[in-house]
This record gives C-alpha cells, sequence and structure tokens, in this order.
C-alpha cells in the first residue's frame, strides 16, 4: 500500500530509533530484583535475555550466577543451596558464589569447570547488577536515586511488564498521556495542553511540564492537604539512563506567596530492566519529603500509584501487541513536538547499543555526559520528526 | 522418503493452486462484518493481515480506519468516539472519519498526520470493505446476493474459522463431503455418489449436483413438508469471487409434475473473509422463498444449518492442524474428478494473487468474466490432476 | 561475552554430539505404542515428526498409516473403521490396511492413490515400527527386550515427555544423577560416588555401578527382603539402540556368601520415542526374575518406579526450557568422567542421522557392532570432553 509523504518521511527517520528489535545494552547497571525479593530460597529471573539465579549467602551478601550448569544445562535455581553454595539438582555439581565448581561428585576433581557470575550492589531496598563486560563493573557508575537520601519516606513494588523496555522509557518522557490513559487515576483534562520545556544532553533527557492552574487528583491532593484549590503541579520527567528513570513532582498552593509554600515534592523511581525483547521487569521506588510519620499517607499513596502505573502496564502491552502484529514494511511513527525529548532517547538507546554491537564507531564517547545544544527535531510539514 | 509417480506428478501440480502461503487478493470487495457488529462501540478486526478500527458516525454510517495510531502504535479501538471522531487512548491524538487527525493535544498544529481509511457500504445485513488500492474501489463491482432481493426472507450469523479461507471455498465447491463431514445433520449417503456437472469461467466455477430420488433430512423436509417422499435434492455449488460463495438449492417432490411443483428454493451466501493465514472470518447468509412468513421455519432452518456448519469448522481446522505439521518437501494433495471446480477455484485465486504481487504478467486482465471453456483437468493414471 | 578456555573447548566439542536440532534416525525399530492403546478406535500419534493413524484389523492385527488423507489432507483418525478400512471423514476415501485407496465415492475408479503405511512388529506389551527405508525392515533386527523371557514379571507405562529423546539416553546412561535428581524416591546420596566401568563399542554403551556397602531404598528393599541389610547394588545403563536402553539391576546381601545368594534381578527397558525435536514418547516396561506371584509386589514396584520415572520427566523438561531459552552462540557443555558413554551416545546418534542425511560417508557402516576399544576421551585440564 502507499505511503504518504509523512508517513514515508517518518519511517526513514525511525530507522535510528530504538525499538522492539534493538541489541540490549549490557555494559549499564541494572536493577536485577527488590532487596526482599532475594533471599536463601533461590530465585531464577532473566535479564537481558540471560537466565539468571540469585540467593543469598548465609552472611545475607545477594549472589548472582548464570542459571544453567555448565555440565548438562540443568535449572540451578532448582538445586539446593548448602551453606554459600548452590548444589545442581541433576547430577550435583556444587558452585561457589563465583561461579566455580568446587565439586563434582562422581570424580575426585573440578577442572576448572565454572560458570558466570555477575557484579552485585545492594542499595536500600533495590540490588544492582551489572551484565557487562567485568573490567568495566564500577559500582561509582550506579545512578543515584534521590529518594533514598535521608528526609524522604519511600515505597517499593515490582510489575511483570509484557512488552519492550524502550517503549516504557517513552511514556515516561511525556506525560501529555496524563489526560488520557489515565483519565481515571492521576491524570486531569489539562494536563495535556499544558506548557513544557525540553532539556537534552548527549545522554539524559528531561522534560519539564508546567500545570498551573490545576485542581489536583486526590493522590496528590489528600497528602498535600490541596484539595479544591487552584494549585501548581510541575512535573520533570529524567532519563537518567537505559536502567532508570525518574519523574520529580512538586505541588504548591497559587494563592500562598513562594516563600510561604511547604516544600512538598514526590520523586517517582521507575526502573525497566529487560528481561527479554518483549518483557520488562517494571520496578518502582516511590518517595515523597512531607509527612514522613504518617503511614497510612504512604499505604494510600502507593495503592494509588500502581494503581495508574498498572494502567501503563495495559496500555503498553496493547501497544506491544499491535506492534508485533503490524511491524510491516509499511510500519511508521509519526513523532510531535511532545516526543523531542523521548525520541532523543531512542536514538540514545539505539546508538549505545550499536556501539556495543561493534556497527559504528564514533569520536565522542557514548557515556559522555557532556551537556549539548538540545537537537532541534526537523519537521515534516509543522510536525518535528527525528532526523 | 520417496514419492510414488502419482504422488509426484500431484506435488508438481499442487505449485499452481493457492493454499496456506498464498498471499491474500486485496483488489477485491470482502464483507468485514455483519451490520449488527458495528456501533457506536469502536471494534477491532483484522481484516486480510491488517488491523483494523470499525465505528458508526452519530449518522448510523458505518467507518473502518487503520487500528494503528500513527503516532505511537497504540490501538485505537481501545480510545473514545466522541462525535464522528476517535481520540487514541494513549496521548489523544483525534481522527475523523478519514482517517485524519484533527486535532494533537500538546500543540496547536496538526501537520497532515493520517492513517488510511478504508471505504465501506452497508448492504442489508452485511458491510463489504474495499482493502484494495484506493482508486479501484468501485461499489459497482461488489458481488450480488440474490437472497437479498423481494420475496426471500434471511438469517445471518458469523463463526470465527481458525483456518485459511482457500479451503473454505474448497469445501464448498465439492459437497461429496455432506455423506460424510454431515453424516449427522444434513448429509445423506447417496449425496457422494450422485450425478454432477461442472462449469469453469476465468473467473467463476460452479459445481451442479442431482441427488434423485432421495429422501431429504430434516432442515429441508420439514420447511418443504417433504417428509417421508421421494424428492429431488438439486444443488449449486457456486464460486462467486474471492469473497463470496453461494450454494443455490431446490427441493421438489418427484411425484408431482413440473406445473404442479411450489418453487421451494434455498440460498445461502458463505462469505470467507481472511483474517490472517490461518484465521478466517466466516459469515453466513441464508435465505429461502417460502414459507415467508413463518418465524418459527427461520429458527428452525437457522438453527440446524450453523449446526451443519460448525461441523466444517471442526473438520476445517483438523485439516489446518494437519497441515501446519506435515506441509514439507514431501506434502501433496491428490484431485479426484470432483475436485474440478475446486481446482480451477485454486489456480484461479493463486493467479490473481500472482498477479498482484507482480510475479506474473497476463495479457487478458484477472478480473475478466469472459467464459471459456471449462478447463479439462488433466489425469495420472485416470485421476485428474490440474496442469 | 567472553568464553573461559575449558568452555570454549567444550563448545567446540560439542558439535559432535547429538541434540536438540540433530535429525531424526529413519532407519531403526522404535515402539509405536503399547498394545493395549492400539484398538478399534483409530488413534493419532506423531512418530519421528510424522502424524500416523493407528488401528486394529478385525482380525486383532495392527495398522500404521500416515494420518494425512492422500486428497485433501484430513486427519484420517477422525474418520471410521469399517472392517478393516479406514474411510476418510471428509470426501470419504477408503483406505485398505497398506495404504491404498480402494474407493473415491464420488467416481468409479481409485486410479492408484495411496499413503504410506508401515510395518509393525507386535511384541508382548509394545508394538515396534520401522519408519525408515521400506527395504530396509527387517523384523530380525528389533532389538531385544529379556524381561519378556520366561520367568520374568512386567508391567509397562506410557508418558509423555516434553524434551528431546537424546536427553533421555543421556539421563539414563549416567545414573549419578540418582543423588540428586531422586534424592527422595529411589537415590541414595551414596549412588553418586560409587565405582563405574564403561564400555563403548561403535554402537552400544554401557556405565556399569558398584554401590556396596549401600542401603536400599524402599522399592529395592521391600520386594528383595534387604531392609536393613548392608547390601550390593549393581547397575548396568545399557545403550541398546537410538529406540531402547535397558538397565539391568542386581541386589544381594553382603552378609551371604556368593553361592547363597537368591538371583534377585530386575530390567527395565527405557523406550524413548520421538514425536517432534522437544517431546518424546517415554514407554517403560519393568520386569524382575523373583517374587513371581506376588501381584501387590508388582503393584508397589510400579507405582515406585513411575513416580522416580516422573521425576526424570521433570527435570528433563526444566532442561529442554533452559536449552530453548540459551542455546545461542555461547552455548557449551562441558562432561566429566562419567559421562564417558552418554558422550559416545551422543557421538554415535549424531553421525547415524549424518549418515542418513547424507553429510558424511564412512567406509565403515554405523551399523557395524564389532566393538572397538572404548573411546578414551580426551581432556580439557583434567576434565574429560569429546573429541
Amino acid at each position: 500500500m502507499t505511503l504518504t509523504r509523512i508517513q514515508r518521511a517518518a519511517q526513514v527517520a525511525g530507522k535510528s530509533l530504538a525499538g522492539r528489535d534493538t541489541p540490549f545494552i549490557f555494559n549499564e547497571w541494572y536493577v536485577a530484583a527488590l532487596s526482599r525479593e532475594v533471599s536463601r530460597e533461590p530465585l531464577a529471573r532473566t535479564i537481558l535475555g540471560k537466565t539468571l539465579v540469585f540467593y543469598r549467602k548465609q552472611d545475607g551478601g545477594p549472589v548472582a550466577l548464570s542459571n544453567r550448569c555448565a555440565h548438562r544445562s540443568f535449572p540451578l535455581d532448582k538445586g539446593t543451596l548448602v551453606g554459600d553454595h548452590l548444589v545442581c539438582g541433576y547430577h550435583g555439581m556444587r558452585y561457589n558464589e563465583l561461579g566455580e565448581v568446587i565439586e563434582v561428585p562422581s570424580q575426585a576433581s573440578c577442572g576448572g569447570i565454572s560458570i558466570r557470575h555477575y557484579p552485585l550492589v545492594e542499595m536500600g531496598p533495590v540490588i544492582w547488577i551489572w551484565m557487562g563486560q567485568p573490567e568495566q563493573a564500577d559500582p561509582a557508575t550506579i545512578p543515584e536515586m534521590p529518594m533514598l537520601e535521608d528526609g524522604w519516606v519511600t515505597s517499593e513494588d515490582y510489575m511483570d511488564l509484557k512488552a519492550n523496555y524502550v517503549y516504557l522509557h517513552e511514556n515516561l518522557l511525556d506525560l501529555t498521556h496524563l489526560s488520557f490513559l489515565h483519565a481515571n487515576t492521576f491524570g486531569t483534562p489539562d494536563y495535556a495542553r499544558a506548557d513544557f520545556d525540553v532539556q537534552i544532553s548527549d545522554t539524559r533527557m528531561w522534560l519539564k511540564r508546567y500545570v498551573m492552574p490545576t485542581r489536583l487528583p486526590p493522590v496528590w491532593a489528600k497528602p498535600t492537604r490541596l484539595e479544591g484549590k487552584d494549585a501548581a503541579r510541575i512535573t520533570t520527567s529524567d532519563f537518567v539512563s537505559p536502567a532508570l528513570h525518574i519523574v520529580h513532582a512538586e505541588f504548591y498552593d497559587l494563592a500562598l506567596a513562594e516563600s510561604e509554600r511547604p516544600d512538598q515534592r514526590i520523586k517517582t523511581a521507575h526502573i525497566p530492566t529487560p528481561s527479554t525483547a518483549t518483557e520488562t521487569h517494571y520496578f518502582v521506588v516511590h518517595g515523597r519529603n512531607f509527612a514522613l510519620e504518617e503511614g497510612d499517607v504512604t499505604d494510600f499513596m502507593h495503592q494509588q500509584l500502581m494503581a495508574a502505573f498498572q494502567e501503563d502496564v495495559v496500555g503498553l502491552q496493547q501497544q506491544e501487541i499491535l506492534m508485533a502484529a503490524e511491524m510491516d514494511d509499511n510500519y511508521f511513527e509519526i513523532s510531535v513536538k511532545s516526543d523531542a525529548a523521548s525520541v532523543a532517547m531512542r536514538r540514545y538507546i539505539k546508538r549505545r547499543a550499536n556501539e556495543e554491537q561493534g556497527l559504528i564507531t564514533t569520536d565522542a564517547p557514548a557515556s559522555s555526559t557532556a551537556p549539548t545544544a538540545p537537537a532541534a527535531p526537523a519537521t515534516v510539514g509543522n510536525i518535528p520528526v527525528p532526523v
């Protein structure tokens, strides 16, 4: 079938954007699990397409190994944890926490059999993992989660998202969708039309939206005591890394002078860890810097937010199903102005993936964080499209 | 494994027959839905491999659009119908009935974004759609359904058939199977052995079968009051287009002179609309020209017929499963005399599909209806096979 | 990701081993069904990737035909058995027990239409089938099952194993796994560390294990009356053919002189018939040469053994799932000493499959049974690996 001129331009531009078929980026820290998920009971989880097994040593330290026994591919999570060692449930190969076989029951020696182990760093409610080249694993490069600092109270959760992780990042970088996908939870009709700023560096993308005056939905109005008031709702979508997106929000009563406003902020870490090309571990760590002692506020907000994020899960899964069916030679996506940050993000992820695959070389390292002028998206007609 | 000489000849001959792997024919009118299925509630349906959304405007007119939002591939049937416009449930793009975006909430202009819309023509209980090249959409080429004329009473229904549409056409063009697949419903043992005529033109294939004297099964005997009588049952299988097959049947008491026989005819439109290569929307419109005022006859025949057609659905699905498992280099199908019409039909569909794919050129247009001498099938041994 | 030197050597060595992607071997006798499964009710079963139909003639003789009607690929098992003939449920083609069509209802002659029939040989509780080149079907080459001789009592069963058959053979040729996979049924902790001998010919592989002194698990201790005694448990894993593995076991009281020991032996035929690359018909025929009159012993042992073999099914299916997910360019399996027999078996199956595919030629016929010196596995470090 024939595409229009705009559709064809969008199709060409789309080739530089990450999507369902983009290889994973390995040289990044990802969240592997919530701390509370890893215990003395071995846990199997697929991350970046690799099946891993997680457990805790007797001293509580977490361990991640390939879940595939080097001998005959039996899943190690079906084995037995003995002290700090995992014993395969098929022929009894015994692995230490470095993935080295230290016992082969049917013979005297072990001869250097091993599987891969993965560096882990536990930070508050989450456990980070390094899936990339071992010599590059530097805990100093784990991205910061500001809601874990003193003076904040947090809650966390996990969802299984049957869609590619890139589209969760895209979802978060343009909250226009709050007025539609979340019309029944924390969206309001004025959200989609509010002004916004975009900032783009080589590796980080922000979109800041100013909704004011507005009436806050219950999830924000109740804990901030701004019910029925003309309020400001200022939200920053912040792509921190392929493994982390943080939404920063502040709220205040427009009737109050700036000096009189209480400091009421929300920070929510959205943490998409790819499982496979079409499945993502979606972790959430949510924090606030007010009403710190009120446990019922924590419960109320947690429950309200997870209901809203579940709407994203449902929507992204519907999108995934449609893409799987329709992604043929005539496929295209047309971008608009509010996509500027997410288009930059998808180009960045694609470039990083290509670099790891050795498909392109660049003079500037992809991990450079030197800010540059925001890329002005090209336009077809008056619609911005990526170039 | 070695094939016999006949098997090998059949395998070669089979290469010219349409089947599970034949591309769809786009330049045809297909039935998209029963009229009663399309309402103010958006309906998603896949036709010829494309996912579409259907709805009715405020004036009742039906609309068909691509179901994929041009922006970020969200399924439009999950959105909201506002007046005559469909608003995407993700970022709020608003589409008119031509598939043009007329509002982008996050910016002032729309800049020519659009998706494809599909011409529809509503005729009685069904809605026809044109999936092909837009400039060729001519409602005058919609095939006629004679049971929709005055003096007939009709009923209609829909079944989901998990098999390729070609094999439903094949099923209908050779009713030999009534004695076996429908032994418990409207088949009789003498059906398979009855005399038949075949007529084949470039684009239309008939098989007419004369079962007489016979005893009619209840579905025909009761409404025609021919129970217990020696009757004639004359049935014509008529391939009208890749989208329509009509079965014409007449019944009469053999004890009556021709002038005394009441005019008792049945016409059933079998309407296979391809969804995917292995799934078909199977619509049925059934009509009779007698007992017009008797609603209980309508209900009786409808229920009896649908039970029989459900046997075809089950059988075709069993055939589909077996073909999926067995269609390897040794696959073959051996045709017999009663397949002459269906072999011609499968060659015609294959030729039409190839022409659309640009694989062959012909001097005579494929849509020509000029009748030709029926192709005499070649034979291997005394078995006719397509050549 | 980088492999270690040992992993890389194992990966190279693995290329000569049969596995999930190895073509089936056709020129072998396989067990198609338990005798009691084949009746006057047609039975569909997929063997070596081909769908077959089984039934019994009026004289009780079993018949196996291709399940695909030569006419239009309808599954013949959905048809009707009339006398010794199978009538297709679609258009009524009638097949005799040789797969020849002897009636086409819509025409007078049949013209040599046929499907393949498969030689069957019924021996006691099982029916053997020849799927290979018909002229090579020699019943004299059906492997012997010694537990079917006089003086033994047997029971038999069937399990559906959703894994490739090669790994069931591998499982059986190294019973090290009894201490782990069967820790709760018939394994004991000392099993994995017991001494063993290996014998390897061109076509047959044995691993004999001497567990003594040991305490027998209930399944063996009860019928042999060796509960609470220091016993010998001597087990031979015997790969007889790609279609048959026999486990021979003997038990005795170590306190008795050799001449005083009663002859108490167990022989269990494990019969893996490939259905597809990832599914196997797993038949078991179990026999003993003692307590011949005690039916409750038969029931007790049968129930205990099937519970244990079900652990193998579960484990092999877990292995299959992991292999399906992880079998990429970095896949490897590292073999140890107790794998010597199973590595030889996998090389033999691979070689046989390759020969049938015409990929290699050998001077020595693959079916030669001339014993050769056991192949000494090469080692990487001190780990034996196949070369």
